[in-house]
């Protein structure tokens, strides 16, 4: 994050900030905790089955139009609030997965309604811009005090996407285009009429057999780039055609960590060798490294920092270029802005990709040899959405004001502890218990992963899994540590229940 | 598109309909005809040099965080009205490029702006769904009125996306995955465990290599899958790895059309017989033919209905996909609501692709056995954009209000006699020009291509180019006659400048 960001401490109106109403109300409210929506309801509230015959219904109509076999919930927008999300049938559910991972700052947040009441955001959405030709007069000035406020550090321009399967790819383009530049000599080496002709067929040397490294496990998307990268399921990616790249095994730590210190460290090291025999010794040569801070759709796999600056090393020795998926564990979630903060790297990743919390995609980078020698190379129609910039400003303010990401380490802190406890007393239903400092990006194994997660629902708490076994947690950085305690108390329930 | 689109004739206030000011002010302007925008300037207007000063300036700012070397100009949304784009030095161009083709009812749409001011939006902006699991509860309800109201006649279903880019590889993404279940013997035939492997490694058979076939010189986005489709220039390829997919010729059609009836005939005949060739004998089985209706970015090259009942008929006929682009050419501007609306085909396409003009994007498709055969093959976290599904609702109200389809083939029919006047007066300025019948979506060629567009922008008009040397008119769908007539003007003016 850019000192312009740790400076700005906007202050705005307090007048959302704890009411006394609200404070009497909540048993387990903390004195010294101020909850930021004093509107949202004090615990869940659930009427009847789930999902109730609203739901059901509704359901239904969608499927004449719409594949609805994925459908946790038709969701009552206009009634959810802050860390609650409603449905049709008067159900307020405690949302502990938030739009898998990407609602930041609470359903129906203020400030945003007052962004997406703004002339700005009137003239982003009626007169949507080709970004790359004709930009709006003020779009410097919305990435200076926006995107590029939270830029990692070290990271000072971006190219702007839409989502983060295309984040991804754009960032792999950008990498090829370096990679061939490298090999060229140079930014103001031509292209060779073999190159230029090849390419227009698809062949070599023009459109040439490089590749992107990645993990077991990884998920980067799931379009044909992004895919040929992302080794989590196989339901992802079956029947669709892939490039042959490599990966590299990600490290399968045991916990608790402090009782496998040498065995982890061993299976770090294990790793980062193959990683380099792949880079040294792959036929189709590598790029670039894409790899995620904590494995999240994978099954919340973590690593150490010290595998991940052994990475950046790797990468700066072999001359390629080292990618950091945050989409997932940026904005926040791990406690610090970007994942990669609790690194302390010898210096920036090449590449940080980033979606989901931002609301907006795209890929932050610093050096200026990474935009590639000639215009149009990288560039699409819209090239991202100005609207959705808008609401990353938005987010970003909302973080400042109330010191959300340290909020958000705080309270995993909390809510680890809480676990913690909870895994010593049903040690069947809790393996591997991890996210320890890591704010609230929390999970753990259980046999039952799958009727845990169903079950929740009908005791009014909305959870995500990930991987083959795991609980993932996802709160939004408003999850507090009063709404820790009703997520502990309804874990145990649920638990006694399966 | 459907016949509850067809038959709905919302009518509302007409206060934006003509004023008797604007008729005054407007020479040209026909009494028969009813200004969409008073309040639009009569003319362009430009004040000294373009780019201006200030235009400059923000450019420099801009560069330090973003690429600019695309850049056509700073734009000033706030002041930009109807067909005319503003920049920051207070030059107003009559647009003819409307962002690459993708602006529809006018800047500043006082519809659209109503759409914004929406609760609905306000809630699709700061509440944004992961559509698979959580959608609004009217989301049914947003689709059914909104881009399904648009559907092409036959294809009921919808998946939306974020862009042309993606719509187009889940598209191919929805080829592959039926293509493998018609060799397997049908959706209830489970993955074997050589293919549940493999894929995991981006080995067959559980990645196949399998194809989409695409023509010479088209373009269907940037990413790596839909990038192997594209074949319109180098500079858009160079240094990307791409699939070994297979291009068929395009028709080169002779112009003035009346005059090569036989020998154009001839052409189509030719390349038809290559993609069936090319179907039987590419060493990657063809999934998907997938084709523009008129190849937009490269070069505006068009072909008869018959070349296209061809394709319908061989694809039908070798029992792969049929998918249809219409990311540019959607949405109004050929004078049917979609361009493939021009064909008469015995059955629909597979599937249609849409985004640019729709403002949201996706792709379209009537057999339910485009459905993937199990949940979570085709998803990702957002799948498109509910703000972006309300503009395109809105837009849909307008065009219906308006007749805009109707008023872009009368405009169109009328811009091309004009045009065809120009041609025969300035033979060496214009080469082939195309689009007769097809709304105002017009080129020609001219060898100072480029020259000619850069000094549009000093007499107050905004055109894009296609391929090596077309020049592409793209006007809103607000384009009237009045327009037309200035346009006319100011190309002779710049043909007579060069």
């Amino acid at each position: 994050m850019s000192s312009v960001f740790r400076a700005s401490t906007r202050l705005r109106s307090v007048a959302r900030l704890p009411a006394a109403r609200a404070l009497s109300t909540t048993a387990s409210l903390r004195a010294s905790e101020k909850p930021y929506f004093p509107d949202e309801p004090t615990a869940p509230s659930m009427s009847g089955a789930f999902p109730g015959p609203k739901n059901k219904a509704a359901a239904a109509k969608l499927d004449e139009v719409f594949d609805v076999r994925s459908l946790n919930m038709l969701t009552d927008y206009y009634s959810s609030v802050g860390n609650y999300i409603a449905d049709l049938d008067g159900n307020k559910l405690l949302d502990v997965y938030a739009q898998i991972a990407s609602i930041p700052v609470g359903y129906n947040n203020p400030h945003l309604k007052e962004v997406a009441a703004s002339p700005e955001m009137t003239s982003a959405l009626i007169n949507r811009p080709a970004l790359g030709n004709f930009p709006s007069s003020d779009w410097a000035d919305i990435l200076k005090t926006g995107l590029l406020r939270a830029a990692p550090k070290g990271l000072n321009q971006v190219f702007t996407a839409m989502a983060g399967s295309d984040a991804n790819e754009t960032a792999y383009k950008a990498a090829f285009m370096y990679y061939r530049q490298l090999q060229r000599g140079g930014p103001e080496v031509e292209f060779t009429e073999e190159e230029l002709l090849s390419t227009m067929n698809n062949q070599g040397p023009g459109s040439p057999q490089l590749s992107i490294l990645s993990f077991k496990s990884a998920f980067h998307g799931r379009l044909f780039g992004s895919l040929s990268t992302t080794r989590s399921k196989a339901i992802h990616k079956l029947d669709i055609p892939a490039f042959d790249w490599p990966q590299a095994p990600f490290p399968q730590l045991k916990y608790p960590l402090e009782e496998h210190v040498q065995e982890n460290a061993a299976e770090e090291q294990r790793c980062l060798a193959e990683v380099e025999r792949l880079i040294k010794e792959w036929h189709n040569p590598v790029a670039a490294v894409m790899v995620e801070p904590i494995q999240s759709e994978g099954g919340d796999n973590h690593a150490s920092p010290a595998f991940f600056q052994g990475l950046r090393d790797i990468t700066k020795r072999t001359k390629v270029l080292f990618i950091v998926d945050e989409v997932q564990t940026g904005v926040g979630a791990t406690g610090k802005f970007w994942a990669h903060d609790h690194w302390n790297l010898s210096s920036p990743p090449d590449m940080v990709t980033f979606s989901k919390k931002a609301q907006a995609a795209g890929y932050y980078f610093g050096n200026p040899a990474l935009r590639p020698n000639k215009p149009y190379r990288q560039f699409n129609t819209w090239m991202g959405d100005p609207a959705r910039a808008l609401i990353f400003r938005g987010i970003i303010d909302e973080i400042d004001r109330l010191n959300l990401v340290e909020n958000t380490r705080n309270t995993g802190d909390y809510l680890y502890g809480g676990l913690s406890t909870l895994a010593e007393k049903y040690p069947q239903h809790f393996q591997n218990l991890r996210g320890k400092n890591q704010g609230t990006f929390i999970a753990w194994d259980t046999p039952k992963r799958d009727e845990l997660i169903a079950k929740a629902k009908s005791f009014g708490v909305n959870i995500g899994g990930s991987g083959p076994s795991a609980v993932r947690l996802r709160p939004m950085l408003v999850f507090q540590k009063h709404h820790a305690d009703i997520l502990l108390e309804k874990i145990e329930q649920i638990i006694q229940a399966l």
